[in-house]
């Protein structure tokens, strides 16, 4: 089945209506996103103007000559209705409508986007939005952003596809995995969701061969049965994050307010999609700090988590995050703690966590990291590198770290506290060995959660299918 | 009363034993840190050389023709307690042990401990470490941490103190809060505990005049009463953060077997520390988080925070967060609503929390800003900016904070996530403005919770005072 968001989000030929060069308008950031990025055909369209950035603007959408995939429509919200008139006679399939002022600011507005959703229905346009920061497909360049290029960084195409009711934590996001050099597919700020929702997003992005996992920032979801019937149908293919906002009271009303969607009972939602196979994250860095490690490694086959360190107080913190999220710290076998004894200082500690010692050089990381992978009472392992220490090449590390990764089929998930030399060679570990690196043992207590959930997301349906 | 510390914290003459050139070796790092930033007198001491840096090198501690206030000990353990009997006959009153091998290494160790400390009661020198990363006391330049500078970044001068039974561990907070620009008064890593410890550092810090806030990583404590005693001097004259490792079982097993402390149980410390004037954090990165706002903002007189965000998700995410830590969103009174309703435009929401809108020009937020501020039912400003948005220019928004947080005395916190653009902006307006700045809802809303607990203890201490 082919989804009708393809033409979205597969568009060869776009429409900017409301394209512009007056410098701050949205109309222009977007037209200078797509001309520097798109390799599709590119149509302005605005009443005032006959050229923008040297290419024909057409006074309506029905002029352009061509076909037109989609249109980014960013006009008074008064006008969007003549506009997706206009893409319906000219068979146009899709529309992002950037525009606010609909049921986000109140009665009227509501009623605008009522008759909005029934017009695009009769003329079978899709549409996301309005209110909302448009799409942002890295692998084919279609980029409706409208925040500035100085402002807002862009992610290199990658595995992590994004869904977000909110456009400005979806900037952040983005901002961020762009930091991370991991990448993603598609970034979709859906705004008020008035047609496409979040459920159908998320049905395109099960099938989508270039999405690898999916994040998702909700507040309030418009069809709960069929939501959680998405979720469950891609979680079996990859994994899904979901941050859902409104948990408390004064959040909740706030959704109310933002959004205008219910935001329901907190918990309720969190059983439901816990019980759907959802990966469920407490807060907006954790959204992120799931999504890498589930990009980058491969899911655990239990909770039981070995620790390698060279910082004792590390070591202890991390044990306490990961108790603290129900995971579990084994015993090692008596055969691996033997093995570590004849490799380690006599003052090094063989117990998990493994302390390696301030003065560990790479070779020991290499030597306790291979065997504590190798026992069998551990299912993933997490290696904490204070890169302060002077005994430690991060450079001869990482080339360990790359042949460690690359021979066994447990996950590995770093942490490494620091400022910038840290920070450097964590990212060349990360981009060259793929395994991620968090800045504090919390960071890497959710980054472990997310891949012992996912396997037991996995153990289970495979154990359903076998039924 | 004089601290028998200032002898160490403010020494003048350092002698550095086991003090070398050689390429990778404590010694030297030891020698560059202090050479390159310590205003005091240095005297290298080791057997092997005649020179060391150019500086003459002394056999003994004992060969140094003036006054030593303290010695820094790098030699391996078995040497430590000659180089005590020595440092007590020349009547050197400090010294820190960065020797390793004492009683975290085992039994022997152990034993040699207790000899160390009998020796060094003995003659009268107060030790810190052994098994520690040293003292960084940046307003006098005193550096014994040995990491190399390449990969260790040391903060300025400035209000945070920090003392950490982890080396690693503070190694990563001299980073983190380096990059930060707030700087600090002093680091102590003190490692084994073995003389002088947490509670006499304390003590210290409480009456040290460069130090405002009092940040302390601990495993396990030697003298509980005394400590807690201690904390509650502190936190009288000044703010006291305490993060307390070894909360899970795992976690003290690994506290046992890292510095050989009791982790105890955490439900008590955490009742204990709370009950004395701690402020307690959950986390390594909140141990900075909160450091960072109770060194730059008043404490709140209440637990009632108003919101003021460009970003309806981020707003819904901050209810949720300080909702989720026991704050309140209250209502705003209704003649800041009807203020509000005057400057801002008729689709932003001038509920709690404020949406300004992702189009907020910097004006948009002084007003909002200013307005909450002022309602009598707020105690604490939270403003989020996404300066991903074109509308907003962050210079003026810096220039108007400037003025507002001099006009108040409610303390306000800010968010801003984001990319390299965000952080160079919340890199001014933290500088300049003096206002925390924060990456995300769940690191501010730890801030904002620190400086209600904060103002709750002072509150406390005032009332007992006038019973």
């Amino acid at each position: 089945m082919v989804s009708s968001l393809e033409k979205i989000f597969r568009a060869r030929s776009v429409a900017v209506v409301g394209a512009s060069e007056k410098k701050g308008s949205i109309g222009r950031a977007i037209m200078e996103n797509l001309l520097s990025s798109f390799k599709g055909s590119i149509y302005p369209v605005n009443i005032k103007y006959d050229k923008v950035f040297n290419l024909k603007c057409y006074k309506s959408v029905k002029d352009i000559p061509g076909q037109v995939d989609l249109a980014v429509i960013a006009v008074p919200a008064e006008a969007v209705l003549s506009v997706i008139k206009d893409c319906g006679e000219k068979e146009v399939k899709g529309a992002i409508v950037i525009s606010a002022g609909f049921r986000e600011s109140g009665k009227e507005g509501a009623e605008l986007e009522e008759k909005l959703v029934s017009l695009a229905r009769e003329h079978e346009v899709k549409i996301i939005g309005p209110n909302c920061l448009g799409v942002y497909s890295a692998h084919s360049g279609l980029d409706t952003i409208f925040n500035p290029s100085d402002r807002q960084a862009k992610p290199e195409p990658g595995p992590i596809a994004f869904v977000s009711q909110s456009g400005a934590l979806g900037a952040a996001l983005l901002d961020w995995i762009a930091a991370t050099n991991i990448g993603m597919s598609h970034f979709i700020s859906y705004g008020n969701a008035a047609d496409v929702d979040e459920t159908e997003l998320i049905e395109f992005l099960a099938e989508d061969p270039e999405t690898k996992v999916i994040a998702c920032y909700i507040e309030g979801v418009r069809r709960g049965r069929e939501f959680l019937k998405a979720i469950k149908k891609a979680s079996a293919k990859k994994p899904v994050v979901v941050l859902k906002a409104g948990k408390t009271t004064r959040g909740a009303a706030a959704v109310a307010s933002h959004t205008g969607s219910m935001a329901g009972s907190y918990k309720v939602y969190e059983g439901a999609l816990k019980q759907h196979g959802a990966i469920v994250v407490e807060d907006l860095k954790s959204l992120l700090n799931a999504s890498k490690a589930l990009a980058l490694q491969p899911p655990a086959k239990g909770p039981r988590v070995g620790i390698v360190t060279n910082g004792g107080g590390a070591g202890v913190l991390m044990a306490d995050e990961l108790e603290s999220k129900g995971l579990e710290i084994p015993s090692l076998s008596p055969s691996t703690v033997a093995e570590l004894e004849k490799v380690l200082p006599s003052s090094a500690s063989t117990a998990n966590p493994v302390d390696i010692l301030g003065d560990a050089p790479a070779e020991r990381y290499r030597d306790a990291v291979n065997l504590v992978l190798k026992d069998p009472n551990v299912d993933v392992v997490v290696v904490i590198t204070l890169m302060q220490s002077p005994a430690l090449n991060p450079k001869t590390l990482k080339d360990y770290l790359k042949r460690i990764v690359s021979e066994t089929d447990k996950p590995i998930v770093m942490v490494a506290p620091g400022g910038s030399y840290t920070e450097k060679h964590s990212s060349e570990i990360e981009v060259e060995a793929g395994i991620p690196i968090y800045k504090t043992p919390e960071d890497a207590a959710v980054a472990v959660k997310a891949l012992v959930d996912y396997g037991a997301i996995q153990q289970q349906i495979s154990s359903s299918k076998q039924e």
